[in-house]
């Protein structure tokens, strides 16, 4: 029996509008243009204004110019798998709410949530249903609107994040093609420098978790960096190793987009040069399980069948992995 | 090549030691002891009362007792799912948290969020990543602390709603045996009435959101419960029929624990005996996605290898499902 690979024959992402840029951040915190800069790389962002929309909107938007360019009809999807940080609700899950709103009703759907590395353990996942037959057409769907958990008074966070989504078709082939191997890991360690501390079981939402601002992002930054660069690069060579791949064989490499400066280092580690790396930090910030998606969504027009592709993230958890990616098509 | 099943080799319940009996909701909200146990058989509900404990506690208890029943060291575990309506919080992870207090370091984790079906999704889930080849021990856990998202001041949902979690571990087989089949399913036309409206980034929370009582389960009980059996009978009668199931090759039906007149229902249009049905609904209430793993425990040593278990739920979203199990041990 022929291995089934799951191959990604679509990709589509979506921003909103309206453009947060570090000029605007400077009149809203203590902070100005060159710091942000030098420091992360990132130039703007983009925010969601539509009111009571939450990711799933982002999520839609996606995903709707997905099944659109891949002209799939809603009803041949058998699987949604939402990557979220920032979920409309508790539950339903927000990937029900997206499939509910582009007319998907004869899958399944569910939320998976790991932080920043959510979009790779979501790919990862959509990947080992459609390699164990059965499933034909699978979308994973990253979507953030981080600007809903993000504090605009708070100088060290406000200027990191943004609002988007990206999303993916999965569909088997037997071609050696498509996602090639995940490294994927996990540790506790990090669960005191990266979280969003109220509104779930832990401290349910109450005035006084309003007041003490527990329902925004808190990050410890310096931890966070260092155990990225270590993390990302850990994997990526491994990742590598175990598959006999030099750096000369791969085409791209694509990184989560949380700042500039680790992309920059994981890159050096892995002695991958600059122009093979895809960037756009600088035009979207950290838009947290989107950033994958976004990235090949900008850089689709470059992909060659065949292509190997290092896609890395590294998150809150900490989680954090890398996969090996075989290009499927042609522009 | 042998296909590879993932066979349950281990389960473990846990639920806190504090009783809320249908009396002590007589003193809190307009309801009695008969109308409840009437209209859905519970007559009592655990609720986790230490301070500042969110789901992982319970999902802590379940697998540190699992990990210890059945001689795992936590250094094995490759991969652990947590299913859950409510995480602790939205990152980091659930899974996360529980592995990093039972020691497991060397796994990668994410949370699966699909309602009341979640623990199917995810035990589908860890038994594709067994399927696939290279891993070779998985924990699905189901852990909810629906008390944290429950107003006592609202007699439709508090007489419903308690507190725990199960856990199970999978491992690969080439004996045809553990998780044979899944059929799973959503609907967003059930996104309305079902729901936690506030805390996400639809609703981010907010003093009015508090006020609003946002933050607590919202359902309109009628349409849920007539979908509910509509759902779980008709995944029930084609997940049987394609795997050419009759009624008494079924040695165990295991349903959600919503409302004993559902699981009356959806057994009496499956021709089956109540004689086969888990029922624990009366001491611990709907636990979400513990219920499934919750009655395993219990009745684990009534279960023989070979035993043909047909688990089913149905949840928000509307989510639903059916999973065939052959038990792969003796007590």
């Amino acid at each position: 029996m022929a291995r089934t690979y799951a191959a990604i024959t679509g990709i589509h992402g979506f921003v909103p509008e309206y453009v947060l840029s570090n000029k605007e951040l400077e009149k809203m915190v203590d902070t100005n243009d060159e710091w942000i800069v030098s420091r992360t790389g990132i130039r703007e962002r983009r925010i969601l204004k539509v009111p009571d929309a939450g990711s799933s909107y982002l999520g839609i938007k996606a995903v709707e110019g997905l099944l659109k360019k891949t002209n799939t009809d809603p009803s041949e999807i058998d699987l949604v798998i939402c990557s979220t940080a920032t979920p409309d609700m508790m539950f339903p899950d927000t990937a029900n709410i997206i499939s509910d709103r582009v007319g998907i009703r004869k899958a399944f759907t569910f939320d998976l949530h790991a932080a920043c590395s959510g979009f790779l353990f979501a790919l990862t996942t959509g990947a080992k249903y459609i390699e164990s037959g059965g499933f034909k057409k699978v979308i994973i769907v990253g979507a953030d609107k981080m600007s809903s958990i993000t504090d605009y008074t708070d100088r060290a966070t406000c200027i990191l994040f943004g609002d988007g989504a990206g999303a993916v078709l999965l569909e088997p082939t037997e071609e050696p093609i498509g996602v090639m191997d995940s490294l994927l890991r996990s540790d506790g360690v990090g669960t005191k420098y990266l979280y969003q501390k109220g509104g779930g079981s832990y401290h349910p939402a109450t005035h006084e978790t309003v007041d003490n601002k527990e329902h925004f992002i808190y990050q410890d930054g310096k931890p966070v960096f260092k155990a990225a660069i270590e993390g990302m690069a850990d994997v990526v060579g491994k990742m590598m190793a175990r598959n006999g791949l030099a750096a000369d064989d791969v085409s791209w490499v694509v990184p989560h987009q949380a700042n500039l400066r680790i992309i920059e280092q994981v890159a050096r580690y892995a002695s991958f040069p600059m122009e093979k790396v895809m960037v756009n930090i600088h035009k979207y910030g950290n838009t947290t399980t989107a950033t994958i998606p976004l990235c090949l969504w900008e850089y689709q027009d470059r992909l060659k069948k065949g292509d190997n592709l290092i896609l890395t993230a590294f998150g809150g958890g900490f989680t954090w992995g890398a996969i090996w990616v075989k290009w499927a098509y042609n522009p």
